[in-house]
């Protein structure tokens, strides 16, 4: 099948590739519509690698994404073809101990699409385990379905750190996961978000999605903003989603007694953690991966009108264009929100 | 100061009645601006009593009000004269056990305005804990102030029984209890409210309220809504708002394995609680009792936009027409969601 | 293989049934050791069905149950012959929904030994999956691996209703749950547990237990004691494992403000719920069904000697005097805790 | 009156000192009958200072105390003269928003005892809040009356970080707070504690306290502990104690996926918290400082059992040895756990 191949670092082609793929009793067999570019993918295509994941043969890349079913396995009632839906990613063994607590993000042996040696999804059709594919409902566009993906990371993030109905919270970096995680803050309850990022259009864009206050840290105190939004108390919350250490510093300076901080986004080395800061406070500290159990609840928020992700898809391009693309996806400073590939019907 | 007087059941008067308030030193004093109708104020009106709360002498009505601070006592620093506020009705104990636990509302030793023996608020002015009173942006009307008492106690139920982003929830009866309940908590992170009742004015504003499916018990069956809605799971939450036992009966069957219920509603007879029925479920049922620390929440999310109360006024009347202003809050059928009273400038 | 077989109503046999078990990969042999009689075990022997369970034909009794592996299934590398063993009696679909969320015991698809039409275990072996089979140390004999599924009752009650260091906790019933919940509240940090009865043998035996004030409600006035233990604040937490609702009356009496209700017992009709009185003390209740995920845990407390539940074994027969255990076991009132049965090596 | 006063960095005497305390109406005068000395009372000794806490001027030391009341005020009537107690050291501001929120420790107004400028209680007498008072059982000693202090710490750590029935943690340091924390963890439900440190004789007493693991880690890898002794999935709660930090950097490799952490020891500097490994697990870190609530709870331990707090008592100096007392805690390596100080009656 043709599809979007990483052959190495900064080497990108749209090719032939030998995919052969049997259809289990519980599977499905999904004919790609909309293929999201997240960070991860373009991370790979930029360096090759992320952290002890090293792409060493062609890859296809490709993980956010939605489709229509053409062929459904013996055992599977809940979807039929022409069923429209979305995919979770990342397919854990459902006998780990993880797995079995319900906490299938957490299993060490999940196999996720687009990450070594695990091909992506920019590519004709896939078959999928039934158990996380999830249907749409037909007022939600393909577009908005490659949109759960990032946005489950949000609501995850969102509801592992028990957002209470009127929190402030702030939201560390503008970037597409700093986006999602506003919207489901909002979502989750928040009466408003503080947004920190260094690029004003990202800014500018976060402040469309509600109730957002846009701080650019270039110009700006955050921790200024953040006492006066709070009356001197401090915000309920913390999202942090720059990955950036040295964000980090004040994160507990930001907080009020009690409060709570998300780690969502993903460094690349330590941080100084200030232990005693944190305890003055009693600050919990949530480290977030992934989503569990979240893909149906981020469906039905969409659906219901309660998130709008539609404001985040910034650039669309045909599957022809897919390098393109790419290369949009890369540019720095971002010139993008989110980038998504309509694949060919 | 003229105030509205309940003399006697069914007996109100608006008179000068005498009363005398000193200004403590963490004390402000407020003219009234707008003060709600409550169902219980109408109960006192109608039965002269509720429960073991029995009006013996003339008593002033009104516990939901927003005013303007006209003097401050000399340990307030918060607050100044001019400042436009909302005030939360009781006021515990602050050496009690539970106050300081931080659940004041459990303490026995409230006192709660309009609650026998103690005035509510339909006169002129009123004396009364800075602790207690809450500043309202310039945006935020009084009329809207005033209805930031009955939205509490949504907000105080979403977030007890802790509301998860993309739930579906139930509400049992659409008074203005279920109202408020409906939009805390879409605001708490419901994807979708299912609301049922029997009278379909109150459904139809219901609906107008958000992603609302309204129910009409007398011809639609409730828990076959719940099901198609959550494709034979069931609801992950259940507000129970009516205070009605026979809509208690099914309200295990309603919910999802490992769903929870919130009783806010307060029947005046104790209802038939299936356990085995709950068991299987694993049902969490949590007891709703006003609020606590819900004050500044409920006025921060109508400030930022993420609730609007204004549909749920209906009806609004001066000061000098309030008897008939609780003559149309007590017709039955309802006529009205909201009723409120504008108090002289 | 020879078994102990309900025939119906009221007459057991020990005789020859016709039972074949092929071994899955995953699946586990085990020979049984020794097995425990249960509540339920009685109510079936005593009234052939347990609600909408009814024995319709002859059903081997027994799921409280160790005993020692034979043989493993191809897949199985975590246990092997010769390994010592207690099994969860429940079997839940691995890809229901409730299983998938971590809440296998919600799953309504279980099978449960002994529970029509499931056969039980009093029989020379059974295969098992390994998943729900679970190694008992050296030091931990059979009669304790037997009593690991009633503890497990008690110790999931203690971990939904959250248990905090230092409660005080009052248990309704001192029957065989009763017990195994009181020394499960104590492990979980209760400084002291109250427990009501009738039956002053059982009560004498609670109080060997750990601190355990026991009030026998014939003559002594449970509140009264739960006020004086409590300086009139009243209990944290309140087990309820009678399943008998006249004992249910007064509840809410008991718990303090914000206090915390686990309805472990199971009646065969409703209570009634006295929501206002609930309410004004906030109180949560939790509904207990059987346990999920808790074996290993109560394993490892009984090998670590956080609990001990050998003072609850009154009484042990052989396999061949099984019918004579039941005898035992159904005598009113009581006239055992726990009645094993150890089968032939 | 006669007070052991730390004069300057380095110098401690046994002295007269005039301090004058009136009784409030909500006070009560404790005649003070023993103080344990605390690290924070040795580092005052032998460093002057605490962070940002300097000693400007002569203090009295000592904090943790239990005495007998001998005067109360007008509108106490919970305690009365020759009643036992033991008293929080720290008193918050009542009207503070952390203090009205039950979170008091959080309070940044709290006066604590020997924490400048405030003075501590090696003295014959202190008038504190009633409040903050609590009866000791007749049959628990003063002694033990002196440890609720340091055990509250654990004992806070513990229901703050929810310890699970059954949990296997790890306690990191077994100083006087690592020694209390595996107190109130086994206490709080944990099967087992593995404890490390570098000091034998502290892991020999440490084995003492129960079903505890010492861990050497000068010679023994406390990760491969860890792992045996977990089937590999590791810990389920670690308490940091040490307030080392080398020896939080591989805090995260110690716990199982969704594992917890809680911060208990205060170390100088930070420490270089590694997010990717506490994003795949999911870490949940808690921040704990001091306690809130939990006197009563330690006291009910201590008098029904559940906690036995003797054994860390290790050595007793009368009032007029007080410096030599403080000569023994200084000592390093270690050779004390907790010193108590015997005031004269």
């Amino acid at each position: 099948m043709k599809a979007l191949v990483l052959e190495r670092k900064d080497e990108l082609s749209l090719r032939d590739i030998p995919i052969e793929e049997t259809l289990g009793p519980r599977d499905v067999r999904v004919a790609l519509r909309t293929v999201g570019i997240c960070g991860s993918d373009v991370h790979y295509y930029t360096h090759g690698a992320i952290g002890p994941f090293v792409v060493k043969e062609p890859m296809i890349l490709g993980h956010e994404a939605a489709g229509q079913i053409v062929e459904v396995g013996s055992a599977v009632t809940e979807l039929k073809p022409g069923d429209r839906v979305c995919m979770e990613p990342g397919i854990p063994d459902p006998a780990s101990r993880a797995t079995r607590l319900g906490k299938y993000n957490l299993d060490p042996a999940v196999r996720f699409w687009a990450t070594p040696p695990v091909h992506g999804v920019l590519r004709p059709t896939v078959v999928h385990p039934a158990d996380f594919t999830f249907k749409l409902p037909d007022h939600v566009s393909y577009a908005e379905g490659a949109m759960v993906e990032p946005l489950a990371v949000g609501v995850h993030a969102a509801t592992k750190v028990q957002v209470q109905p009127g929190d402030l919270a702030v939201v560390i970096g503008a970037g597409p996961i700093g986006m999602v995680t506003i919207l489901a803050a909002l979502a989750a309850g928040c009466s408003r978000v503080i947004v920190s990022d260094i690029h004003e259009p990202k800014l500018a864009m976060a402040r469309t999605l509600g109730p957002v206050i846009p701080v650019n840290v270039r110009n700006q105190d955050l921790l200024g903003v953040v006492k006066r939004e709070s009356d001197d108390w401090g915000a309920d919350v913390v999202f942090e989603c720059s990955g950036y250490p040295p964000a980090m510093v004040e994160i507990f300076d930001l907080i009020c007694p009690g409060g709570k901080i998300a780690l969502v986004g993903i460094p690349l080395e330590p941080f100084a953690f200030d232990v005693s800061k944190a305890q003055v406070k009693e600050a919990r500290v949530e480290s977030i991966f992934r989503y569990a159990h979240v893909y149906p609840r981020a469906v039905a928020m969409i659906a219901s009108g309660k998130i709008d992700v539609k404001p985040l898809i910034t650039d669309r391009f045909s599957f022809e264009e897919s390098v393109e693309a790419f290369d949009l996806a890369k540019a720095m400073p971002p010139a993008s929100v989110k980038v998504q590939i309509d694949m060919p019907a």
